[in-house]
């Protein structure tokens, strides 16, 4: 069993993907929350400067969705062909490109506008996507569907009810809530506000 | 052999990664290419409104690097293990943070803060990642090296000389416009400016 080390603020935010793919397995890891605050002293001893980063047996490796794909391969979260894992990869990079340029530091009148121009054609192309199907890849659960969770879950605490619109987004996320191992994820994990 | 139809404007930019990794297999594959004037009217045909697209047989798959890992799993040009994919995978999402943010607009001023900000911090971390490897993986292609290129190829419209300062990176840059396949391709493709 290798050993893991998350390493990423005090916050749900980019990391909180790897840590439902760890909790998923059932896999124990550290899980390393710097205080945003302290966040200027350690930048320059991470690659590109960014979070999250993950340990694997003491190796750093960077980037968020590189480490999830990886996380996900070993938790059999990918697709069953490489074309439902094209259509998968396609609905992580849309949701992800949402999310990068979605203006963080919550200035109301950017993010009504943000979300308004970009957000809720996007959540619009998603709803389509998702259509009558139980998941993302249809029958079965992808980490897709939990980048989808763990995405939404950062901006409705600026726009709580951004998704109000979309009924079929809404139920998926309730299906990757009630997954067992990420509901008792959410039960245990440390309280932040976002 | 599957039909490819690859839709995307009349440049390089987003598109041409998918060209390399289609040219790189010698495979047949039809290049829309849509003027840049005419989008508006053709927009809302293209899912989230996005180029470039691939049509598989019929079946329209989008995003650039979801496309693009299926085709380069076809081409061999991924990692020989889970760990190399990942290492892979995390520079490609590296460079594709690096140029999704780009000022593509190319107002002078806005490309110098950025490349001064933002770039050549990334720039200097792609150099020491590559390291003393022929390739990003090691000893082998993938299809990160190709990207570089593609990538990279479109920023030095803007700014020619923004890679000077990183001997290893032009050299791999080198390396990958001769591969046979590539520097066949980038003899007979469509000439545009960028």
């Amino acid at each position: 069993m290798p050993n893991y080390k998350l390493t990423y603020f005090n916050f749900k935010g980019r990391g909180e993907i790897i840590r439902f793919l760890l909790a998923y397995t059932n896999t124990e890891f550290e899980d390393h929350r710097i205080e945003y605050n302290d966040w200027a002293q350690h930048k320059s001893s991470y690659p590109f400067g960014k979070l999250p980063v993950l340990e694997i047996d003491g190796t750093v490796y960077n980037q968020t969705l590189a480490i999830g794909r990886y996380l996900a391969k070993k938790a059999g979260l990918t697709g069953k062909s490489d074309l439902d894992d094209l259509r998968i990869d396609a609905i992580l990079d849309t949701i992800d490109d949402f999310v990068s340029v979605f203006p963080w530091t919550g200035d109301e009148k950017a993010v009504k506008e943000y979300m308004d121009k970009s957000g809720q054609p996007v959540l619009a192309g998603l709803e389509k996507a998702l259509g009558e199907k139980k998941w993302f890849a249809g029958d079965y659960v992808t980490w897709a569907d939990f980048y989808w969770v763990t995405s939404s879950d950062g901006i409705a605490y600026f726009q709580p009810d951004f998704v109000k619109n979309y009924p079929k987004l809404l139920a998926l996320k309730k299906r990757v809530q009630e997954v067992p191992e990420i509901a008792a994820w959410i039960k245990r994990r440390p309280q932040t506000i976002y």
